[in-house]
């Protein structure tokens, strides 16, 4: 039988076929007007899922690359960032900044903790303010989510425009960006939005806008403000990765239609199922025990078991592919991805793989509940 | 019956089926065994088609992107570079170059000129020399296809670090990096690679790298060393776009089962068999009537129509896209792409609606002649 494959990971996220089958669909060409119509659609839709009434930039890049976007649009050299860093993503914010010449003023955590909102109003003050702060929502390295909302808040009474990167999180978790006073979200195709990995996304509010014209950095492909003026024509500034779009667009169709609260909500109860048997197993939790880890679910290696060998079983053995550690959690932590095309019985195959290879490995774990408790908390109200 | 549609623009080009299918597939992570092997064989592939051994550097981009990469790699701010520029894509990176600081001495030509190889010698010595030069092997705007091989020469001896690019000719006419010693190609997924948009590619020599590590100009996304050495290892410093790799790799295939010399010989061929029919037609071609002439086909609309005219008339009536002119050129130029995935009854598909077309809209042109002729043009030794 050809064998089955699962792909559970934080990203790239499985596609849904008709995703796939409408980027098999002949190629068209960008500035013709069948083009245009996906094309445009795609960005009122953006905007519907960024919950903003602000543009939302598209760049052909990965989430990376619109994140710099972010840096050379808003980042003067010698100009002071607060990054706030509690995992990999965090830091390679830090490390991007860095390499454009801003004083980057790094709020560290612990890879695991998640970031306090109040630090970041007691830095802002211990260091009289800065133009520009960068925070994650969902960090993947580690399944914590932010209360961006709370930042936002610290962030408009200082004055300081503030970053989301909201990569693995976007139509996962709530983001109100307008109604939050959020002034730029970044995210990624491959993610929630159910895509392959390809489209960096930017939602740009006024504010940054207007902060970005004041900002002497080098830019070209990068920048926004032609970004913004080819987009309002429905043209992009450079060939746009035509086939992405197209999938994007029919993406976030489902996702409209499904409703981005149910779409929340759902994610909520995955992760409350996914918790509920790993913990039903006998396993710790890495993330956080809340609703809030929607997105992600890190686990703690039972004792003697190197997470990258459960990877590794579960990949050759049983086609399902989950993530390890990264940076000091490498071999020490495993993740389940369960952001966008996602249900039930994804999170019980999950559970049934990952008990089988822990028991083949040898380790210490109670069999057959998982999957019971799963579906128990996905259930509870 | 649903509508058939012809894509002849130059970029992006058709998409061979076996390609799309590929795309089709259930998405597979970026770090996983089995897509590593498609995006190893599409690296070595890679280098293949660009002819050389040093390494091809793979980017989620446009062709923008990917020559924005050379220009932070390779010019510091302030430095000198001589841009040779006879097109709009000539003009686009004057205005990079510019964009990140440095000294740009334009070798200007008027759009539709072929560029001199004499022209750069006599700069270089005027200038008293130049770490970096940039030339155009295909211009798309005009069908000009420069002598790369002679710019290179110039290049070497003269000790300045040449920047291709070959966005629309790369794998469509011969472009041989280490034997003309060529120090940077640049080109895309989406001309003579038959691939979707979204990949930009750039092959670096040794020299070149050398060069990039004594540049101080900051860089992140773009940086080539560090895209280098993750790609060593078959991997990527940022989550790569998975399917257009995997569709890459197909189509790369493609073409080297063709073989590349057969492929070159082909566009030949083809630009042969479309001149012929334009001509027959009693239409002035606008790109020189040579053999290098083998990506775009432009040709001088007719006296009293205007090119967008023909353009919306093919598109909307009768499913051809081809395109009109850019800049200056708009309205009194179309261009008929044939790059890649192209064959004879492409040729005369093309031929026979731009007739059609162009008898409807009024033109005096010579019918039922410019099919034989391109056939005869096609088959002749």
């Amino acid at each position: 039988m050809p064998e089955k494959r699962y792909l559970m990971t934080p990203g790239p996220t499985p596609v849904p076929p008709q995703v796939l089958a409408a980027m098999a669909e002949p190629m068209i060409h960008h500035r013709a007007a069948d083009f245009r119509k996906h094309y445009g659609e795609c960005l009122a839709r953006l905007k519907q899922v960024a919950r903003t009434e602000s543009d939302v930039l598209l760049f052909t890049a990965s989430g990376t690359g619109a994140f710099e976007s972010a840096v050379v649009n808003l980042c003067a050299p010698g100009e002071r960032v607060v990054a706030i860093t509690a995992g990999s993503f965090g830091d390679r914010w830090v490390k991007l900044a860095q390499a454009f010449g801003a004083d980057v003023v790094p709020i560290r955590y612990a890879w695991g903790e998640t970031p306090n909102p109040d630090d970041l109003r007691a830095k802002l003050a211990e260091i009289g303010g800065a133009p520009v702060a960068f925070v994650v929502q969902s960090e993947t390295s580690t399944g914590v989510v932010s209360d961006v909302e709370a930042f936002a808040k610290v962030a408009r009474a200082a004055g300081t425009t503030l970053v989301v990167d909201a990569v693995s999180s976007l139509g996962a978790v709530p983001l109100e960006m307008d109604a939050w006073g959020v002034d730029v979200v970044v995210s990624g195709s491959q993610k929630a939005l159910m895509t392959p990995p390809g489209l960096g996304l930017v939602a740009v509010s006024r504010n940054a806008f207007e902060h970005a014209a004041r900002v002497k950095q080098p830019r070209f492909y990068w920048d926004w403000e032609k970004t913004r003026a080819a987009q309002a024509k429905v043209d992009a500034p450079f060939t746009p990765a035509v086939s992405l779009v197209i999938g994007m667009n029919v993406a976030l169709g489902l996702i409209l239609e499904e409703g981005l609260e149910n779409a929340f909500a759902r994610h909520v109860k995955l992760g409350r199922a996914c918790r509920a048997g790993i913990k039903a197993m006998g396993l710790e939790l890495f993330s956080p025990d809340e609703d809030r880890s929607a997105v992600v679910t890190a686990v703690k290696s039972p004792a003697g078991i190197d997470s990258g060998e459960l990877v590794k079983v579960l990949r050759d053995r049983y086609g399902v592919t989950i993530a390890g550690g990264q940076g000091d959690l490498k071999g020490k932590i495993f993740r389940v991805g369960h952001i966008g095309w996602f249900d039930l019985f994804d999170i019980t195959t999950a559970l049934t793989a990952i008990e089988i290879a822990l028991v083949e490995l040898g380790a210490d774990v109670v069999r057959g509940a998982a999957v019971g408790a799963a579906v128990t908390a996905f259930q509870a109200a």
